[in-house]
């Protein structure tokens, strides 16, 4: 099952290295991972996605984190009400025929074209992993020269009780 | 100096945390890291922003990821012609006074709110690193509740004489 983990750290050097340890050792399957700086400078926020068998691999593994210096808080965030999202850059080749078509295909996922070169075109999506991948999918029969994504990042909502509301919220 | 260096490595247990290791014992300040799955599955690019004092120092700690296991490419794009993006969800604090305000302030970013709370509001941007701290700055007075931060993610332009375009594109 795939979890989705936050991790709040301080900018320490090593840290990450001491993250990455804990998961290497322990065999995890990481799909992916983001770190930015938090609005205070001296501490950063990371969000990983893991694949585990179960739910006790997954609190081990938080609890392993949290023992580790510099770490201030770890939580498995994938059953609250949250929000995920990830960016992508996607390079597809084009001709002239086929161009005026992925404009077209890209319009309903709100992802814009930011680059244009005589074989190719920069597409970026922003959305949830699915629609990602949505997109992924269909533009993979023009063939794709280059995909660039940055991971999930995520937080919990504001309210709690929208749970409800977080499949019509699309983009 | 800010560089951005990409990676492309083997999708294997331990090789995040070998490059992680590299940087620790180097004592680079890391500012951000992002990891994402490539087109194929068995591969992953990675991008990370390090700060350094020359480029003596990213030349070594480049020469130095290109010997660990599974590590296929590593390149500094930082004077390349190139596209590099992030996303950001911002948590702002909100009363009914301001929110008509804030959501006029975000729009020249295209910037979008992705979740209404009862005292607060999420807004999602991409965009180039500036353009995301220059919302960030202007979101401040009304209260940072929290921000979390993709990680730059990059890849080379598709034609390499646009390089005097690049300011111009600001989605």
């Amino acid at each position: 099952m795939k979890r989705i983990v936050t991790a709040t750290v301080r900018n320490q050097s090593g840290v990450l290295n001491r993250i990455t340890g804990v998961m290497s050792r322990r065999q995890f399957n990481i799909e992916s991972i983001s770190v930015g700086h938090m609005e205070s400078s001296n501490e950063s926020r990371m969000t990983f996605v893991v694949h585990v068998d179960n739910l006790q691999q997954i609190e081990q593994l938080i609890k392993q984190l949290h023992k580790q210096i510099d770490v201030l808080k770890v939580s498995d965030i994938t059953d609250e009400a949250m929000i995920a999202r990830e960016l992508a850059l996607i390079k597809v080749a084009t001709v002239q025929a086929t161009r005026a078509e992925i404009y077209s295909l890209i319009e309903p996922f709100r992802a814009s074209v930011i680059d244009v070169g005589k074989d190719s075109i920069i597409v970026q999506v922003t959305g949830t992993q699915d629609k990602v991948e949505a997109l992924i999918e269909l533009l993979r029969p023009y063939g794709l020269k280059e995909i660039a994504r940055t991971g999930v990042t995520a937080f919990t909502r504001s309210t709690k009780k929208q749970e409800k509301q977080q499949m019509m919220i699309i983009h």
